[in-house]
């Protein structure tokens, strides 16, 4: 890798950002390098439903190097980048050498933020990677085992309390799975169990859930959260989270709930990455960028996907969706491949696709251009889009027939508790 | 659970025996508790496919109270026995209260054995459990990694050497997988690394590996294994593994390969749980067990599956294989229903079915009676009876589709990388 004949394009991250700006530069005169610290690319739309047991990690991830195999100038590297020398132009890698760039595309994504109170992170693990996601549905799995055991007890009620913070689409989308696989799948398995049992909560701080949506089809997918027994919390803040249970605020009272299901899909921080660029971040932590997605007086170094802050001509920030990673990382890997001078470049224009969430089997919604969605047309939609957007025929596959097998038996196929035993809570 | 209005049955492990028995008391006027440690059943002829990556964990496991689900008199636990009280007739599990019994079926398998160097576990992890297959599937996947960066070293040809311990059909069936894996599926996205330097040795004490098939169809495996670049090392003891190479030793001479991955397939020890019976052993630990697979004095305490020494009425002690253990759990359960006086019981009698073993793609020996089957021919019939023994249309239906897909493709589709990360060698 050390034969230096062409300019180098260092790619950190292989999300949607990373990937599509690799394919892009691939035949080209380019030596391109790809840098992941996971050795798969991972489809984060559908990562909720591995954590609720629907679709196994190898349904909705491949590894980097086969989606990029037999292309002679894109090298794949598996490791964590440390910090970026943006003046000496050099990636400093944890295990291996340092790379040095010609240009250099940013796309490392976001973490979950516990703003100021690092400590929930134990008690409320977040979404963000495949291990997450087997994280939470171990835990979910052997929740419904302990309170068959303890049933009628007040551990037993705690168990079967499942608190999600953030009714974005990722709260939304975890609390509608828990709901309908918690009565349709797990009930039959716990004879001891009972519907009423089994409480879901979704703590929103905002009057609305999935605020990005017009307020009819939020109130369409509040309904639909309600009809699956999910109780939607709204204005609603988490005041603190233990072991144990969770301090919810209004405005003028607080509660406590009692559970040891906290799922955090509220609040994202961009890599701490970024903070190595030494330049100007917004709030979340994401670079703040020029319209050709360059850092300011850095023409050659670009930050796309979740951990860029871009504002659109009319005066929007984008949102961190797949769209905004694939078109960024597509737009800036052209400019890179045509070799267009930075005054010449053109900004990046965000094409709105439109949106979409579900909520559950044949319950979503969905906004394209004026058009609502809602109900199983929408669902329908966000499922032929999600299939085909996934990488590859397996996968589209396996999605597919997992789906079509839920639809009919309400089975998911991956309730699995691999690495943990049952073991006794912890004396209070 | 605690209403005893029908004697109770209770049944220790939910493989091959445990499950089958339960099955075989299903609507029966008895009360039925199958404890396991896990919630998941596991087909273990096809383990080795998961560590190889060739098949995702939920293909071929299924939840225990899925498969038993709506039985009213079989409950399912989740806990590991601890020890058998069976003068006072009582199983001591380690989270949750002791039950008492009126029958017993102990089928709590075996773990694999290092003999008398415990320490080699560390660096030689066996392949008994899921946890088991994917820790290895992580460190096989991540070796290939390590070997591009450090290609050329003494390091790469170190993490690229496999060593497996033992020739019966686990050791067999990884060797072959890993050695078709690694040149069709590995190599193609490694550009730095060459099939040459991917050595894969499998290491058999005896002159022969799979003993127990003819020898004709021995010698058929053996040049299969070595057509796929595997050096079958025959009469070769290990005597000393450490995390970096391991040392084999012959009559008259040894030899040092180094490795840092060396899967042992090698020596079954019974369960522990076994010894708490204060019982007869064998010398791998398990209970010696009466002709109708009750212990001696005990004849409503049953020992069945891989944790039983039985004779057969010719001298022959029965083999660890699925077939013995299926048809062990359903004779106990049938005699526990019909409620047959122990002296009145017929001796359990196998009827061996045909054994089998795969090598790679299109590539198995199989022995059914008097006819012996190799090649193509073999492994369809492998296929198709390992498909159709799986638990639940849905498993058959993936692991199919996978197979078909990776006939064609060469491609496997869980090669994921979940928990661990790149780290540099130790320093030596």
């Amino acid at each position: 890798m050390s034969h230096k004949k062409y300019p180098r394009v260092v790619i950190i991250g292989a999300g949607f950002a990373g990937l599509n700006a690799a394919k892009k530069l691939a035949n080209q005169p380019f030596e391109v390098i790809i840098i992941d610290k996971t050795n798969h690319h991972l489809f984060q739309p559908l990562l909720y439903q591995v954590a609720s047991a629907a679709l196994s990690p190898g349904d909705i991830a491949s590894p980097i190097r086969t989606i990029l195999r037999g292309i002679p100038n894109v090298y794949v590297e598996m490791d964590e980048v440390v910090s970026i020398d943006k003046v000496n132009k050099i990636v400093i890698l944890s295990e291996q050498e340092n790379i040095e760039f010609d240009y250099l595309i940013v796309a490392p994504g976001t973490r979950h933020s516990y703003f100021s109170n690092p400590e929930w992170e134990q008690f409320a693990p977040g979404l963000k990677s495949l291990d997450d996601a087997l994280k939470i549905r171990e835990k979910v799995l052997l929740s419904f085992e302990k309170a068959e055991h303890l049933v009628g007890s007040n551990e037993a009620n705690r168990h079967l309390t499942f608190v999600i913070v953030g009714g974005g689409p990722t709260g939304v989308e975890i609390a509608g799975s828990l709901a309908e696989i918690g009565s349709r799948t797990m009930l039959p398995d716990f004879p001891m169990l009972n519907k009423k049992d089994i409480k879901i909560y979704l703590v929103e701080a905002t009057n609305r859930i999935l605020s990005s949506f017009p307020e009819s089809l939020s109130e369409k997918a509040r309904q639909n959260l309600e009809t699956l027994g999910v109780r939607v919390l709204l204005n609603a803040r988490v005041a603190n989270i233990t072991e144990n249970d969770v301090e919810i605020s209004w405005e003028h009272h607080s509660e406590i709930i009692e559970t040891t299901n906290v799922i955090w899909g509220a609040g994202n921080a961009a890599s701490p990455l970024l903070k190595t660029l030494n330049s100007q971040l917004d709030k979340s932590g994401r670079a703040i960028v020029n319209s050709d997605c360059s850092l300011p007086n850095y023409p050659n170094i670009f930050v796309v996907g979740d951990a860029a802050c871009f504002t659109n001509n009319n005066g929007d920030i984008l949102p961190g969706v797949a769209q905004t990673a694939i078109q960024q990382g597509h737009y800036v890997a052209s400019n890179i491949s045509r070799k267009i001078q930075p005054e010449n470049r053109k900004p990046f224009v965000y094409n709105d696709k439109g949106i979409m969430a579900t909520i559950g089997r044949a319950k979503a919604i969905a906004q394209i251009g004026k058009l609502k969605f809602h109900g199983i047309i929408a669902w329908l939609l966000w499922a032929v889009i999600h299939v085909i957007s996934l990488i590859g025929f397996r996968n589209q596959f396996r999605v597919m027939t997992e789906w079509i097998w839920y639809y009919f038996t309400f089975n998911p196929g991956a309730r699995l508790i691999i690495r943990s035993k049952l073991k006794k809570d912890n004396p209070k």
